[in-house]
């Protein structure tokens, strides 16, 4: 697919002016990648306003996708237009279930919020790139706050979810529950602790193994200055919806007064040129070794050190 | 640590002579990599035999080590001497457990075999950069067959089962541990597939689950000429060990009549051209980022693509 500059200037201005079709082509661009896609990166990076980018993660089942169907029913109650990205697991199996909660999730959206499928298909590569890039298209075109919502199973979720200012893991009551969330990274990466389905048995020992944790991760030296706080919701009835959202709003104010926001936009400006860079040298590398053999008698150290030799710049030398 | 030339000469020298304490240390240059390693895999890659490499994978717990120690046991009786790679999870807490196993296994070493436990800690890279190279520093020094263990969790293990001819899937008797296997992407990789402890209940559900999977992976056009066989073992008494070997045996020759070894090898050649191009890529985009900042006004999009111009070869181009 070619996409003129010209078409991206004009769908960006739409979209702008909240054209709704103008903006999911440009989701879609995004997604395609390609030089459309970094088109309007370039476009959404300039006119971005910086407003709060919230990741909601944890296990399958966990209810993430209710408790953000919730937080889209009441933020423009406050007067703030949401937009959502829901990262589907690549899985078929799974699609009916995920597709089932997009369709309530939708039903609420209206013209107060904007929610987006991004599809985990494709090279894990592909979904680092495509998620700040949607995350910043949202942000120019005015929407606020932007929600990714992606199932904490794996580094890809890990990596989607540090794509956020303020990242919530969301637990539910259970032995052990709080044990795989700590073994999947998922403690490491969390600002902000919800036990959902907390009208269940076993709500205040998984809030225990929680604090337990933090804790401990308190004595080892992470989240020194801040420690994350425990919330306990019922997505289904909304209940404790409206605690999660303050205690958003309070690490929001704690990430401007300390610096953090600064530090993280930073660190997340360098992991995207990173990805960017590290995503266009690997389809370098699949090209230049798609041909070669191991009849040329040539060793693959000696053979690797010649083919990059013969693609880097004679001044790169001084960077390796 | 420099090593000179000279000094990986004189070691690679008495580890052909049988010395096994110059092997040691050959195989620790290799997993510290740099130039030294890539002099030894020079060095070894003019001087391998070709001897069948074998990979063992497997769930944690599913005797995997057992198995190992009991083919170490029995193939020196045939006359063979067996060099095993254990590939060690990086999880500090198991590192006992593992630790016993390798104990065990090293009383029955002896002059008749080696075993070397490479660490997982480290980048990923490198773990798929140092087993090849040992696998064939072993085969040029003598050792045949060459055995990798490793426990098949994750995409690293499964890319290092891929660097055997015949690769080894060991499950247990229990619902679902096929299921969990296919889920691990083990199933793609097998060539054979092991039942352990097949004296405990279930283990005939276990081997209908796999000969269903079996049948569905054929419909879909996997493994149309040769269907993996599926044995049974007691590995703590040796039972079915016999087995296993005939089977692996069956399974070569198989890999040599149809051509498969060879494309498996060349395979396996480009895979790693392309992991040490990716390893040394990287490296260098960490470093150029390292000092990146997002006040210079530039897009992501835009600063790596300037980057990019930066550290490649102008008739770089026409391979982006």
């Amino acid at each position: 697919m070619t996409i003129r500059e010209l078409d991206v200037d004009e769908l960006f201005h739409a979209a702008l002016n909240g054209n709704r079709r103008a903006l999911g082509r440009l989701l879609t661009l995004i997604e395609l990648g390609g030089s459309a896609a970094d088109a309007i990166a370039d476009q959404s990076f300039h006119r971005q306003h910086g407003v709060p980018v919230i990741g909601i993660t944890g296990a399958p089942g966990a209810g993430k996708s209710t408790l953000t169907g919730q937080l889209l029913r009441t933020l423009p109650e406050l007067g703030l237009r949401p937009a959502v990205i829901a990262v589907d697991p690549s899985s078929p199996l799974t699609g009916g279930a995920i597709l089932g909660d997009r369709v309530r999730m939708d039903d609420v959206s209206g013209d107060h919020g904007f929610i987006r499928s991004v599809a985990t298909r494709g090279h894990a590569g592909g979904l680092a790139l495509s998620v700040p890039g949607c995350a910043r298209l949202f942000d120019s075109a005015g929407y606020d706050p932007v929600i990714i919502e992606t199932v904490g199973v794996g580094q890809v979720e890990v990596d989607v979810a540090g794509a956020a200012d303020t990242t919530v893991v969301v637990v539910t009551p259970g032995w052990g529950d709080a044990v795989q969330a700590n073994k999947a990274g998922l403690l490491e990466v969390a600002d902000l602790f919800v036990i959902n389905k907390a009208d269940r048995e076993g709500a205040n020992d998984t809030r225990r193994d929680l604090e337990l944790m933090l804790d401990l991760s308190h004595v080892s030296g992470q989240h020194q200055e801040y420690r994350p706080p425990i919330i306990l919701t019922t997505a289904v009835d909304g209940h404790g919806v409206d605690h999660l959202w303050e205690a958003i709003v309070a690490h929001r104010s704690h990430l401007e007064r300390s610096g953090e926001l600064t530090r993280r936009r930073q660190a997340r400006f360098r992991f995207e040129v990173m990805s960017r860079l590290n995503d266009h040298l690997s389809s370098m590398v699949d090209t230049i070794t798609a041909t070669i053999d191991d009849r040329s008698g040539r060793s693959p150290a000696s053979l690797s050190a010649e083919l990059l030799n013969s693609i880097l710049a004679p001044d790169a030398g001084r960077l390796r």
